[in-house]
């Protein structure tokens, strides 16, 4: 371990924790609060609410003390949000992949897998190749060649499973199609759609209401409540049955100690502020596409988002860490993303639009990573 | 999955979420808020000042936006109290364990591990073993088995993993001595601590102190912030060039957001607060012991405490969901632990003392316990 370690510090290519500025005046475009959410002060007053009523923590497994009213509560408010029957919260989104297809995905199945999946997903698929499913990988975003590894399989059990918003790029998947190909081999489509709730579909509601699929009863998808809601945690939404047995099988809900009372209000909050302004959805929608299509027009290689991520190429790893220190001492946070972290091996800056940024602090964004590109 | 499901239902050991009642008056034994940190008022207090201070939500991975100076602070502070060179801190003690034993047991190295095991450490093996490790058990607390497990081992890294005290009965782990087994195996021992801390050793230094190991350079250990110290959240403490390590491999803590400012300022208070009254650390096992010796003078069958746990026997599973129920309605919250949960196979209930609890609520929980059993 120590070899490569110093061979990676000798490249520049050294992790770092990088904490975050608590000086006013610098915009962050690096994280994923996607709606403004985490500091808003109704959430913010709702998370400490929260932590005064019901304490600190949730001093035990959901099964045992770990659960509050405060947790069904938004459980049942997630589900309706989602359209789907039920939904059951972690303490990460993490958790909340590894339940999902650990769960559903052991012996006598065949998890077929995007690519570029979330590396909770690649985890969570890990665990259940050690419990006997056989895992088949098809291209990114390759819809026709899901279908194929499908075709191929000779196990009863058979699920697809698939990022809706893929985190580097913000691309997305072919969720309707997913389904369909499900539907034709007879599998189910378990997503993570982490990235899409609050920000895809018009009121925000997430990819399986804009992709027709809400209440569907073989789709299973899972979020986080630290993104677009500002909090922490994870959730998976879908049919009740799929839910109970989660109660009854996944072990990162029955051995974790629950989510933090102060996680679930904020969040419940932050989900409420969303339904009762839907127009963030479109406005951090509309501020992705506006920081992608002025990020070409001055010659640089930005992603077309179809969500809150926009990403940049840089022509090398060590290129793109330049920029982004650059960038931050100029006043602007982004993402620096570069291999190993990056499936295809392309080292990019990654910029996540906010719905509460104004207009100016877009453009003086804008200004700031062209200059510095 | 639905056949299971209706024969656990039919045996009535089908699990439900049970939510925390929210009355005064009923005696929570169940949880693991051993110090009674969670609704301590200055813990409460530090975790709603932190989410005002810092967001409601990490906004994003550790090394992206999610690392604040609280971590960094908390971070020294555990490390300085437990006596390692570093802490690094993750967004559950699940998260912990899977990064440490995913990212120092892959390929080349034999992972000997105590055959009861947390399921969180389970889970991390099975990962290992995905990556190519192998994994070979010992009997419960076998030292001199996990010393044979070793000499068998043909590859060149070697690692044991146990539980310091073991959550279901509260027996504990000789640590030193399989520090010393691994010492005359060239293994590195990785301890999972998540009990042992503030309730373990004169001042609730934890298992490692206790043992003499503090600062050892071939021990790691994790611990969890939402036992003792009341929040969310777990760590792993241990050398520096370990940690750094983690910072670099370690995909739980890469791949997920970072540990809410709440519950990084709770468990700083907490830890703040465990400081100053290292009394705390001596209650709680005091009421353990008590709680113990009573039940066993009663004519029950409980276990001998190391630690805060105290587990009593029950004649079948539904026998100890009955007796757990009725303590429930006359109460008292206890824990019903019953297979396949329990390694062993045997139900039981199990208390956890609180250092909060007065001499009139342990007397009051003894008898209510006694009287339905």
């Amino acid at each position: 371990m120590e070899a490569a370690a110093e061979a990676r510090a000798a490249a520049g290519l050294t992790r770092r924790l990088r904490p975050r500025p608590a000086r006013e005046g610098v915009l962050d475009l690096a994280g994923n609060d996607y709606l403004g959410m985490s500091r808003h002060p109704v959430v913010v007053r709702a998370a400490a609410d929260a932590a005064a009523h019901w304490g600190a923590g949730a001093t035990g497994s959901r099964l045992v003390s770990g659960s509050t009213s405060l947790h069904a509560q938004l459980e049942e408010e997630l589900a309706d949000f989602y359209g789907t029957e039920a939904a059951l919260v972690f303490s990460s989104g993490y958790a909340a992949n590894i339940a999902m297809v650990a769960s559903l995905g052991g012996a006598g199945t065949v998890l077929a897998c995007d690519r570029y999946n979330h590396a909770s997903l690649i985890d969570a698929t890990r665990l259940a190749k050690a419990a006997g499913g056989h895992v088949r990988l098809f291209g990114h975003r390759d819809t026709e060649e899901a279908a194929a590894r499908l075709s191929e399989a000779t196990l009863p059990h058979r699920l697809v499973i698939s990022d809706t918003v893929f985190s580097v790029d913000g691309d997305i998947a072919d969720v309707a199609g997913l389904a369909r190909v499900c539907r034709a081999h007879g599998a189910a489509l378990l997503i993570d759609d982490a990235h899409g709730l609050g920000v895809i579909g018009e009121a925000g509601n997430g990819s399986l209401r804009s992709a027709g699929l809400a209440n569907a009863g073989d789709v299973v998808t899972s979020v986080t409540l630290s993104k677009a809601l500002g909090a922490q945690g994870g959730a998976i939404l879908g049919p009740r049955r799929v839910i109970d047995h989660m109660v009854q099988t996944a072990r990162t809900f029955i051995f974790d100690t629950g989510l933090a009372p102060a996680a679930v209000g904020g969040a419940l909050a932050a989900l409420r502020l969303l339904r009762a302004e839907p127009e963030r959805a479109q406005r951090v929608r509309a501020i992705a596409r506006h920081l992608s299509a002025s990020l070409n027009a001055a010659g640089l290689r930005a992603s077309t988002p179809d969500a809150a991520v926009v990403s940049v190429l840089a022509s090398s790893p060590d290129a793109a860490v330049t920029w982004a220190q650059r960038c931050c001492t100029a006043g602007v946070r982004v993402g620096c993303f570069r291999p190993p972290s990056v499936p295809d091996g392309r080292a990019r800056l990654r910029l996540t639009a906010r719905a509460d940024l104004t207009d100016a602090d877009v453009e003086r964004a804008l200004e700031i990573v062209v200059e510095h590109s």
